[in-house]
């Protein structure tokens, strides 16, 4: 199955979908487009690469199947029917919570065997028919909080699903050399971007955050004013000829350009280019193989630690960046909201491109903010004035997490288009590589 | 040689020195003061403790009283006079210098035997000497730069002392149980504290950061704008006795009340009760000895993770306390503006307690601020809008470790009296218990 | 396809065949009927258990089944035909052979998707193919060279086999509680041993090693002489009844009864038990599923650290037992040359128990040495007088392990019966336990 | 105070000393010039010296006095006088002895900054005395037990001197370049040595082990036959010369010389060189300072995976030296036996030179066996057959390290001359490299 089998459309979240008679039909619909696309990204897999933790960090794709699958069980179905899932699966699918007990050590998730692979995908045929049952037996009485669980679910899901396509790509990365299968076949557009200009935004007392009255996580929250100063915002991200030039120029031997933590962390870890590039500097693996550099794509997989220390050393070395800096994550939301952002042109997860490509010379102001790469900004992921976890269970989704991480925002390539907005915050700590994350640069004026 | 045989009001900065004919020889006062007073706060100790790095976070106090040596040494002296510092203690004596190249490892500096305590006295006064000729020396055309180096190599120095009394209560304390020596004798003065209050701030657009035109660290300029919602502060530390409910009521059980670092880290080192606790909860080590817990005085050495989750935990089954959470910095920072910070009066390093004490009946509205306990902040350490690091070789002196820490305000104990600003930033990892560290609450309205 | 579906008898090396018409057909069946052997062990697996390794020491079975074949591969087709592995697979599948280059780490096998488990099998059939058509082809002056690799490679192949079956155990236990697969299914026999008693065998100057001239590992030879004292063994293995009254009597805490190493090593991995058990102590995990601990069936799944233990504990506890100890591996050695060692009626593999069973009361003088566990004994793994490695990338095999292992003797329950010899070296670091180890005692008179 | 001063002879163990005019004044004399020497050694220390733990394995000086006097306190004072150690000596001062409950972990004695060093030495001048008044006051029924336990002190002692000195080697050694102090002046004797030769001993039923009726240790005993084949030994240890082309035919490249546990550690350790040389290869530090190699002296501070490398290598590429290996213990031991071995002659602790020494041309057929550097053994240490502890508390002195160490024969120049035998069993973990070890060959006729 492609993924332009899945109706797309019936993937955005909040909208009434055409020709569903009722609401009922609607949420139906969502389920079960997100449920189909989560299918459809791991059907590419041989049955070994569904078992795979190659670090950590990665989850194997049968877990990410199966835990979004215990989502739907332990929070909707488990509170308003008789289904109990079995023991052995809430020990293997369970990903954090407290208050639903032990469970199977992060990192040990890839050493289980059970439950198999066609064991996961038979809870989830078992699981779906019994959410379109309850969807469709639910009284307008119960009918807020299961929209709101169900709609919360899905975006749970949609996340596992950006979580799938890097962690595949993770995991068919680490075989001998010359043995890293492809994820998809097929050659990706490119072209020459213009140089990158820079675009005044107007600081001041301004709104952030969400008021979405249908629905948005509970980090977004509360819709709150903050002050911005003046600043420019760079009219697309660092392109890879651009981050080149930093490593020509040494970038990788000088602690100077460095946080500390992250000098400390690339001397460790011998970093000396992005993740996933070849050690001759000429070709990276992609989900479409193993491809030369494109000199004029957005810089990908680079950690935040590597993000700043381009900023700084362009910041010293080009007078035409003097005082280029990562943005703040409030200067990216106002940029964004002032300047444009298009999820429906960007490069999402339904362009199945599956990397980030060159921008068009002709692009809006505040090109490849919406999808492509998660652009690091230098805020920690901290809650907003105001912030209020969400209720019972749900309240370990985020807010735990509030500590030494960086907002990351726009989305990437590897996100469902229905899953974005310019209010989102991902988070991730400063060393994470294996995420499709990208450099934009702003500047105070 | 007692603290009190050291003229203090030397020690303060920026401000003429009465008695003093002209600026060098207040400048050459507050120099000999700061030097002085490293010297008595590490005369109590043996020779042998003058060696020990009890935890990789921990200098040895001779490496404390010979970096600061280096500091005038490398920044000063070495530029202006034909003074060089011998190779070996470059390499002993660096602390974190790219710039000066290499340097024993942080967590070796233990294993030193060269330079031997001797060597380093020997050093400082070799040093003194020099810097009191160049004082005398420089004219007008070089003062501006001599006078801002000399008063931040007095300011480092000045953190150094708070570091030496910090790490020389970790250096006591690692002892056979009974055999922990004691710095200072005597008892300190308690009381019992006026119940917690709230103290009310409004919101709106304020100043942050400091404009001293005489001095102050990088990190706490520019002086810049920025917007605050309406709060409320408590009027003192939480004590030790409202931190026992904590404890007694599963505090420390209950994953659901911390951060998830917090709780993985405390599981994986079995935390239970502050640092410097017995087994029994009864009694602490302290500068003064091991000695009955006061329940009166604030609690201390509590990382930010044990304060997040006190604040978490006591707004969940303390009506009174709804809400309750740690402040930003910024909320602090205004806090102290309006209510008022008063370092003159607070229990700093010159009252020689070495310890928190209660805060006595009739405190003013913003009691223990300046002083006590350095109070965590639920901001992360980040460059102010517009932040320039120092120039040169102390370019590296901040802003390469703005990353995954958390800022305090308001000094401890420990802290040198001339030292603090109601606009001071220090920031240590979120699980750092060593420092003098406590609680201050806050509430949004 | 079960285990007796294949003709055992031709798995024995060494002798003619009956019904062989010459050399060709006796080893090309001896090769098929291995070759089929270890389909047959791993045709119970689901694909995803073929993936899985469960800890460092354990390699996944597809890994088993490919390197095998390289085996084959490598040092016989390579150099006689003009086969060549694809370097991908050989990157793979390479265990621990310098000589051939460049190899995924040991601790990485379980990260590999590349090949598959269909890709391995084929690559088997492949090389079964090419191996017959060589064994036909080679005449007769190639022929002595031919026998010795084949049989090298078929004694090789065996180790896996047990290999594969003791990591089968280990990678189907850490699921879920509740949710480990059995291997097989049906109930093991028990019976009420004899109570142990004592074999005298005479000490003097004896032989050791093998003279065997057709075929044995190099660390069996030179056959030669060595001295031992007058000695007792013990007529059967230690039971798990005569185990647990060491546990009760608390031998798991207290140290001097542990050698220095196994102490601070069962403290960090808090021993409690045998590997396996349950925390109530009444079950452990067998490849016949959770059940019930047979008193009677030997103590299997301890270390060497576990067993010195024991024999320490008995020896101070019991006076029936006074001076006991694990025999040396000349001992063990001495009394299977003179009180018998009968692999035909042993519990090897080809018993289909995959257990230790109890000893029948009429047992042998010398019973259970033939399979059903290894027996640790004190000797350290060292080359004989006079050894010699195998030559040429054989080399590698044996010798450079002689270092920190102690040597078991006897073969197991996983033993394949026509691998097992009196003269057998085994050898694994004291602290491993994922092995079919248990306990033999002897003592000095 | 010079070793000089100390009335050598004294030291000299078991036999009547001149002059003395019964056992107890000459227990009394063997005792306090034991003490009386540890002091001697440290006393070049300077203060700092005496606290560093410069790696787990060293423990800081002022520990090697306090940890002697703690056994002579424990073992003898406490059972036979009111004599009691305070407790938090008691956790300092033990090493490993559980029967004496808590004690400080082994890596962090270095931590501690009490007992200080004063208090150390007075506790060694109490107890000296009271060990004074105890031999003086012990009736003839308790002699027996009493100088078989003061004699076991001052071998324990002596084993400590020992270590004091490998042990003030490395915390030397550890200071910044250029800033490592010297612990001796002067400059050391060399010579050319005799080509290295080859002495033939018969093999046969010989007896190993000591019988000395007045005092050894444990692992000495009991005395019991066991054969040797016939073989060789070199006529010297391996000279520095000798080494280097190893080193320089690229010993420390080539995995398949090593061993396979020794190549790991020497990769994960970056050996490229034994222990204590220049990065240039061509100055070692040495207690007499850096110094130039000396290419006659005997290899040094090399491990024994180094040393069996060294003889694999040269076996492999030198004619000469065809099978040459490392000897195994009792080969060594019958070696000494029948070829000599002469600690009164040999490079040893009172010829003050702390470090190997060329062998003189016209030296003895089995020169330096006696002193200059332990010679690495092949055997792994184990209980010889029939062996049994020392009674009581000092059961825990022997046989629970008797696990993957490899025995070393000989002496070295840091072992007092009264302190070594022929059938003296040292032993060492293989990756030993502080220690003076040097390789001694042999080969199998």
């Amino acid at each position: 199955m492609s993924l332009v089998d899945i109706p797309v459309e019936d993937t955005f979240g909040g909208e009434p979908v055409a020709g569903a008679s009722d609401l009922r039909a609607a949420l139906h619909s969502r389920y079960h487009a997100t449920r189909q696309l989560s299918i459809a990204l791991s059907e590419p897999l041989a049955p070994e690469e569904y078992r795979i933790q190659s670090m950590p960090d990665v989850s194997p794709p049968w877990w990410n199947l199966g835990h979004t699958t215990w989502f739907f069980a332990k929070n909707i179905l488990e509170p308003r029917t008789s289904y109990r899932l079995p023991g052995r699966l809430e020990y293997a699918l369970n990903s954090y919570y407290e208050t639903h007990g032990d469970r199977v050590p992060r990192h040990q998730r890839g050493l289980l065997s059970s439950p198999t692979t066609p064991e996961v995908l038979e809870l989830r045929r078992d699981v779906d028919q019994r959410m379109s049952d309850l969807i469709a037996d639910t009284d307008d009485d119960g009918w807020a909080d299961l929209d709101f669980l169900v709609t919360t679910g899905i975006q749970h899901e949609q996340q596992h699903q950006e979580l799938m396509v890097t962690e595949i790509k993770h995991i068919l990365s680490v075989n001998a050399p010359g043995a890293c299968r492809t994820y998809r076949e097929g050659v990706l557009p490119t072209t020459s971007p213009s140089p990158l200009s820079w675009h005044a935004v107007s600081g001041g007392l301004r709104h952030f955050g969400s008021d979405d009255r249908s629905w948005c996580w509970d980090n977004e929250q509360p819709r709150h004013q903050a002050y911005n100063h003046d600043f420019e915002i760079s009219s697309r991200l660092v392109t890879t000829a651009e981050y080149l030039e930093f490593i020509e120029d040494g970038g990788y031997e000088d602690p100077l350009l460095w946080l500390a933590n992250g000098w400390a962390i690339g001397c460790e870890r011998s970093w000396s280019s992005p993740l996933y590039w070849s050690q001759d500097r000429r070709t990276e693996f992609t989900l479409r193989g193993e491809r030369e550099l494109d000199p004029c794509a957005p810089i990908q997989h680079v950690s935040y630690y590597e993000a700043d220390a381009y900023a700084t050393w362009r910041s010293r070395t080009d007078a035409a960046y003097e005082g280029c800096r990562l943005p703040t994550e409030r200067e990216w939301e106002q940029a964004a909201s002032e300047l444009g952002f298009a999820p429906e042109t960007g490069n999402l997860l339904e362009s199945e491109h599956f990397n980030s490509v060159a921008a068009p010379p002709d692009s809006q102001p505040f090109a490849q903010a919406a999808g492509d790469l998660w652009e690091w900004t230098s805020s920690h992921y901290e809650p907003y004035p105001g912030y209020r976890p969400f209720e019972g269970d749900l309240m370990e989704y985020n807010g735990k997490f509030m500590d030494n991480q960086r907002v990351l925002r726009g989305g990437s390539c590897a996100t469902p288009r229905s899953h974005i907005r310019s209010t989102y915050r991902n988070f991730w700590p400063a060393d994470t590589r294996f995420q499709f994350s990208g450099i934009r640069l702003a500047r105070s004026i």
